[in-house]
């Protein structure tokens, strides 16, 4: 059944991808994703469908990427194998999905490899267990549904996770906020920058918690007033299609 | 870039809006969604998309209204500056958008102005911060995507917020049930249908608890027999299209 | 207004329907819905849009099933003198609708009758008070909005709930995962091959902890071969599309 | 790989299914979904996602019904072998899928065993080819993502198809509106129903057409007035909450 | 049943809303949605899930505005008596639905009393014969559902329409790009600031098509640059995360 | 306001990108979207959410590729000055968002340019003036909603589009079916692998035509037989869960 001209473009696993040191893939996660992703102008970032099965659970690690069949879990079970310490599973699918692709199973066996958590644009299942061994998941939707391994994907190449590209051995950093993908080459200078934001935002908080205005603050008032806002005391004033409200 | 015949229908802000004793708001706040919603002829509620950001919390306010352009959060800052103690933000998009447009920040600034909570027709993000420090909002998505300060909308003006009409000055309830607005002029009467309810309600579920069935306590068997009610003892005794089954 | 003949396909209540004994249905909680649906070949699973309205419950009981038009839970007051110990609620609705046909008064006299959660194709409210009660319900949605009791349905008719096929008297089983449905003919088979899977699984999780790969267990690697499974070192080894990247 | 005991449920061709004479199908699709529907008491209709791939057909024919694993069209092949002159191919999956299951190629074979059109919970594709060659498909999206053929399903078992029910045989009825199932017993009796119905709205729509309104003919100003109906001449006579507006 | 206290806040009728004169219907029916959106500082737009039954249709009439219960259509035949000619029917329903509360009897009966098309956000059915008959409508399903005649609602109320504010009277505007409504009091000003965006666009048109740049027209190469877009030959040529793509 | 530092990663336009001769282009076009997409192996596919604005378009071009805000176009009109003749314009949106981003005057001025035609993960306005010009538009949404141009994007960068990744210069082939990407590097091997794939579906569409069945032609029968396919004649054959109904 297979010819290997017609399948060129699927059944491919990669055995090396780039990985960070610990000291990196930690200080991002507790940056935190909302963080990240600013300093990342705002890129980078999964579509927000992808929740965790738990709340206050937070990772980042290098991707270990699979692309499956819908329906078909085959080359989680090859990745496994392709697995390190430290690692993020990230699971797309070549066609829209929720069945569940990974379960208390196949989370024992991930953390016997070291991998940290797993981000799926699929469905899991056994989220209770997946809660009470403190494995956590990103995922499309939750469903007992369970798949086949008859078909297969590929391993550690290049997908698109609910939106996302990831590279293998990029930097997947998932949180209450979403998941958001830093590209390995970058993810030094992202540390960077959203460190340097994270300071920022310290002094904010204060000033704002001590009831400094925004529009103060980033000196807004000049710009809204060129921008044309305008003050009235009562809707009736202005002149214009919902003033009769 | 502004001209005043092109842009009358944005950039307003109407600084005098109605509030009510905070006696009112506690007592509606109390009496909860639900019980708002019937006592209003179930009018008033918000598309249930709109889901709290942790559970348990509710509250009720006076809305101070922000219309936003998507991905652009820029008259939340305006909107803070116009906000008393008590009121809840209620912010509506002009076009279907998830973007995070208020995080820790904006929230720690709401609070700091006596805001007690905020309804999003858009995107929320922090959302963990947010359960840390009691700042309870209702939102479309949770979403780390950030947002820029570019261009005008307006604040209190009338919106629509997932549906549902919102004057600024109207009473906003939220809790674990969804999200309703009560129109200024009938918050009064609509406390006292409530509370009326209210009162049944407890009878009823000490009768039902007792194993009262509601056909009998609402007297509803003469209804279903005039409507066609017919009981079998099996569905095989009906002709019709399931009886096969 | 009432035709018997035009009125022959709702306005049924089947009296009578099959039950299990406790036994079979506290084992069938217990095995959990993710093995279960396994047990019966990845089939009878109710869509994943349908969740609990709080974590943690499990149930199992012999369906007493619901038809509603939308926007009305008359059928649901005529249901409850229907059921007995140990049954499950499972409401279907004639067209696509989310409005909370079930709260705090419903669950109380369900309740009152021995009913042990429910299942809703429609929405559900008060579900603070449902976790207080701890009247575990599984929906499509939590909404405040209520409904009438204006339009006849049936009881205990074949119904499609999310998807899922539910006769009367069928053993529904929902948890953390989602809802399952077994043919009551079926329940005592689907039991013992659900418990045997289970105590394989127990088997599998303890060598997969340990390290052993799902590859070497299900011996996969000859059919992986076979199937066309080639590993580079790095994907610019594979001539193919994504080469470049 | 197949293990009898385990496979029970998937695997599985019926050969013998009713059909109906091609006289009561021809009057069924003249008669179209609509009034079928309403003929059977607004019940027996898929969700309205499954549209049709070009406007403007209409087939009614006995369901011979396909059961596809997600991604998977093997059965179809199975299935087309099962199909007489007049059928109607009808095909569920057993979870939430959109790949393009059937296009030109399926689709000719299938007009060469006779039937007359095909109604998909999944995807379609090769849609301008359909429709030159006149074979009419609804089906919950266009897609051009093909599937393998790797697993069983079933074929001619009863299945839920866009939350419809159809056993093997029931008349499907195909057509702008939608699809609507005629369980196979019932079939005459709603042929005849949906035909007094249809006779009834040709005078109906005589008479709406020389504007004699609803209201008179059908009675209805009393029932508005019991039911509470008030007319005023202008909204702020009436004393409530959106009098200000 | 009915209690004049209780049911206060529906059943109203009201009789008399503002109509404009046909021309300025006209005028703003051939200006089209699109033009009169961006008049209107995009605001007033429905949302795009409302799409018309068939391609090409164009109305703008003063709105006859209806409030419906989920899966009852009662209120559309007491409004029917309120509305002229040139009118456009709106309606609104209190919780998200698609059955088809409009189709081809009403639709007979809304063109015998002068109504030039309908918006719905719900269901409309008898899709043929309404584009035989070429009554345009515009909704947000296409379902043979039919609904019932037993609660009330509201005719002439302020209402919510897929997003969309409407106050009776207002004109509503609908075309292939969608639905807008303008408040009654600005209709003239939209229509004039429409009418000089048309004009200016019919000389862009001519030199866009004439391979003139927007960039160069507008004059926007200066507030790029100021922005700080970069020109390289090559993404090689950036040092960032993308580069290596 | 902009400071190099922090704009790093938006602001781009590439203005080398590969290109096809038109006579690969041409090939591939007439090939159509789903005989190339099974030949990358059901890879390369736009989600199917993007559907053409008129039936009947089929285009292919190299992709100039724009990354745009949600609610902003800007990036369109740089991107026109970097198109050539015979390009697709490809669009892509930092988060969700369906705001009618592409409209006739830019049709005109792409047109003027060359492009054939245009992919949009966001909204398409104009729509019935773009079937006139013929100019064939993919999009998300059909939307009056208008933009703002206001935030900086970028040009010719590595997109991901309705979860399909573009790079720059691949070629975009889009028809009824949807919409697909070849990668550059692999458009001739491509094109090779179709056209194969598609003689061979002559010869298959004829012999199916004949009424020979697929089950034969491809063999089928002793893989079926082996996987456990079983033939019964009548479903109470079966013992097994649904044999009752």
């Amino acid at each position: 059944m297979f010819d290997p001209m017609e399948e060129r473009m699927r059944g491919i696993v990669v055995r090396n991808i780039p990985r960070s040191p610990k000291s990196m893939t930690d200080e991002l996660r507790i940056l935190g994703v909302a963080t990240i992703h600013e300093a990342m102008d705002r890129q980078g970032l999964a579509d927000p469908v992808l929740r965790p099965v738990y709340q206050g659970a937070s990772i980042a690690g290098n991707a270990v990427t699979v692309l499956l069949p819908p329906g078909d879990n085959w080359m989680i079970h090859v990745a496994i194998e392709q697995c390190c310490e430290g690692d993020v599973l990230v699971v797309a699918c070549e066609s829209r999905c929720t069945d569940g692709a990974l379960g208390e199973l196949l989370a024992t066996s991930l953390r016997a490899a070291g991998v940290v958590g797993a981000v799926l644009d699929v469905g899991c299942r056994d989220v209770r267990a997946l809660q009470e061994m403190q494995f956590p998941v990103w995922c499309r939707a939750i469903s007992a549904r369970g798949t086949v391994k008859a078909s297969l994907g590929s391993v550690n190449v290049p997908i698109v996770c609910a939106g996302m590209a990831v590279h293998p051995g990029d930097i997947v950093v998932a949180d209450d906020d979403g998941v958001a993908c830093i590209p390995y080459a970058v993810a030094d200078q992202t540390r960077i920058t959203a460190a340097k934001r994270q300071s920022k935002e310290s002094e904010s908080r204060q000033q704002l918690a001590a009831g400094r205005l925004g529009l103060d603050r980033l000196n807004m008032r000049p710009k809204l007033v060129a921008a044309g806002l305008r003050y009235v005391d009562n809707l009736s004033e202005v002149t214009g299609p919902r003033s009769r409200q």
